[in-house]
């Protein structure tokens, strides 16, 4: 019989699982792996990080149960869908009483939410847990998005909090925590992709508006991203731009002496996309809450994929554009922190009402605390969000929040300059669009949705409320 | 035995099913009323315009299953979901092989899929079937939309050309089609739908920045909408705008002597909605196709609903906004129109691509062509869009229809001004944005969408396509 030594096990040893695997093995864990076919395990423990590694392989599923010290810590890595239903079916009628099965794919939070039911029918704790940060962030520090019931994520929380990324005071406070019941953390991680398209879009945005509106090359982009990380936009993807934009082409050689190739000038402006954006937008209208400058990235994404028929288009229509004029570096680089402040206030809402509509609970201050390292959308922005939060867990919306307001009064009128120089010019701003328009819809107390009533009263007879009697709805005969 | 005398059914005597079966009946047709509770049919043939009317009252459903001719042509018409479900399971047993049960509703076209599946099994036809037009629509002339069965929908044909609205040359063309297989008819309903939106938004928008904006009254507003209407903005919703806009508050009675109160001013500025325009949005992003200004307009909606916080944040930020300059009253004509096109461009390809993907055979050229008259939608701008795809029922976008390229050429710059205008004055335009980037992006060869894939790659390694090698995707050690 095997002894069980492991402290965790993880099932899946392609990218992601292994170097969760060897993270926590980092950590003087010992850490039982397996994977379908054995291949993969046996590269690992061949892999060079795996040298006098306290791992237990196993050939079999029920060897690799039977190795882990009980209540179990099993953590799935396989590829969103079927994968992990596989496993499913395969381990939970190897576990006992109280283990402690985690997804820690990247699941839709509805079937997180049937595989729940699966893990109460069979008396083991299935959690559904987010992890964003990417092979690197998975081997050395991500941000950990665990969701479910919260004693069986405190049993995992030892582990989660020591292999996690560090953020706050000190770089002292892990980057993980329980973000509510059910399906919960595969929520968070949605709405973290979707607020990662949206900031995405933006820099596109921004650097089109650089580049295109602007007459700036690459090498000037490079300089600004690596200034703006240096201050109130410093985050993870304002310094990737950073590097990204002045790399040399490697397949396109300049002649010597002549100035290089860019790598950036070389690719398709078609963007890929594997489903999270259009998730998010999917389920922020099922609960009734507005993210425009996520689903403006989402449709952004679409729109660039049609290339041939954009560039058909181009041709059709020849349409003139013209200089980005009155707009200066600073001020892209105010709008694009405005327009920031709008998609996250979106996103954070959306995670408010899916918590309230769903039951999930969440502590809404720890989601952005979370956030801080180890993950895409990681900023230093995310310390004031976490801030502003902390100080008031039941903030209606970030726009509200005092250090917010301050800053959108400070930053809103370059936003507006620069949506207003994009559509002049001609150069297509959707996503900056749509956060403005969010920010200006929200603080303006009367909306011509008076008019949306009225018609919608006069064809339909979907009647109104009258502003001294809300919640009384009336019908008038308007064509009388 | 009850003899079988009616030509047709209607299952449902709300204001829909009474005023359909009128309609039906005053073209020379003996028509079958049922309705769950008799009191209700009762109330129809005690009603005016049923003197002498040729209606076949019945209390039971069998005796008005039994009523009706065969093959019978039986339309439910009762509210969308359960109401549906449960008509069609207590009337499905009575039915005959070859009988036709139509359901007229507002269905989601995700629930005709499983009663067509239900109507095969069972041998009858069902017909899912948009109608729009309201009670007016219903009584005088909707437009009709039909899916499933294409032999099925021709045997309802001679009935529906005769209760369709009509347009066209010398209106003489029916507002029916078969709009294709399956859930055809609800899908292109729904379309129908979210374009509503989109143009009820894009009305309140430049409603808005005709009072707020250029601090015009809503008498002048009236007049304006009354011109547009003799122009190419030509269409109901225009009508209605210029007929509610200085209607007279019934309610709040001014001075004698003083100006009125308008109704408009008295309304509370909170949008309601059915769920149609979100469902458009979804089966959008489901069949991986832009239709920003529909999303715009179902989220302004939603955002005009927090009323109450609204009113907070307007106080708590108290944004400096500006009056609206240098955009005239033609300006905003014109920057509407554009953002018509690009509306209309985005509705017609989730038809198209809805089409393909979903096996419907959507005939596409006709599905404007039945909008031109009877529905909320109706326009003169449709005949143009019929033309457009009568003459290419292929075109890839109406944006590249020959007559559309010369009009955005010309409207454009308008729409560019008054959305840069409205920016900068600080009012939200969310629709009119969303409309003006769609176009400026479809029409551009290169996009920023090239950043967004490095980035993908750089922390992903989702890997990108070459500009010479589209279709071979590579990677590439971006910070190596």
């Amino acid at each position: 019989m095997t002894k069980a030594t492991a402290d965790a096990g993880v099932i899946g040893m392609a990218v992601m699982g292994r170097n969760l695997a060897k993270n926590i093995e980092s950590r003087g864990y010992t850490v039982a792996i397996y994977n379908r076919s054995y291949e993969k395990t046996e590269e690992v423990l061949a892999w060079e990080h795996a040298k006098g590694a306290k791992f237990v392989p196993a050939k079999e599923l029920k060897d690799f149960v039977a190795s882990i010290k009980r209540p179990r810590r099993i953590i799935i890595m396989v590829q969103a869908g079927k994968g992990t239903d596989a496993v499913i079916e395969q381990v939970g009628p190897l576990l006992d009483e109280g283990d402690i099965l985690v997804d820690g794919g990247n699941a839709f939070w509805g079937d997180t939410d049937r595989r729940n039911a699966i893990g109460k029918a069979a008396k083991f704790h299935f959690i559904g847990m987010g992890v964003s940060g990417g092979e690197e962030g998975a081997r050395l520090g991500p941000a950990i998005m665990p969701g479910g019931d919260k004693a069986a994520v405190e049993k995992l929380m030892p582990i989660l909090k020591e292999i996690s990324a560090k953020a706050g005071k000190k770089n002292a406070e892990p980057c993980v925590a329980w973000c509510g019941e059910g399906s919960a953390g595969h929520f968070v991680k949605m709405v973290h992709n979707g607020i990662e398209y949206g900031d995405m879009q933006m820099i596109a945005e921004v650097y089109d508006v650089l580049t295109r509106g602007l007459g700036k090359d690459h090498a000037f982009c490079a300089k600004t991203f690596k200034t703006w990380n240096k201050g109130e936009l410093a985050s993870f993807l304002i310094e990737l731009t950073g590097q990204i934009a002045d790399k040399v082409d490697p397949v396109k050689k300049a002649k010597k002496g002549a100035k290089p190739f860019y790598l950036l000038d070389a690719i398709r402006d078609a963007a890929g996309q594997k489903g999270t954006g259009k998730w998010t937008t999917v389920a922020a209208l099922e609960h009734g809450v507005a993210i425009p400058t996520i689903t403006a990235a989402v449709d952004a994404r679409l729109v660039s994929s049609v290339k041939i028929e954009r560039e058909f288009a181009a041709k059709t229509l020849k349409l003139a554009r013209k200089k980005v004029k009155g707009v200066t570096v600073a001020d892209l680089s105010k709008a694009l922190y405005a327009a920031k402040i709008s998609a996250y206030a979106q996103g954070m809402r959306l995670i408010v009402e899916a918590s309230k509509a769903r039951g999930y609970n969440t502590p809404v201050q720890e989601i952005p605390a979370l956030w801080r390292g180890g993950c895409i959308i990681r900023a230093v922005f995310l310390d004031r969000i976490t801030d502003a939060f902390r100080k008031q867990p039941d903030l209606a919306s970030l726009l509200v929040a005092k250090e917010f307001s301050k800053d959108i009064k400070r930053t809103l009128p370059a936003l507006r300059k620069v949506v207003a120089a994009a559509a002049i010019a001609g150069l297509p701003v959707p996503a900056l669009s749509a956060s403005l328009a969010y920010i200006e819809s929200y603080a303006t107390a009367r909306l011509p949705a008076y008019v949306t009533q009225a018609q919608r009263d006069a064809f339909g007879s979907h009647t109104y409320e009258r502003n001294e009697k809300p919640g009384v709805f009336v019908h008038t005969e308007w064509l009388a």
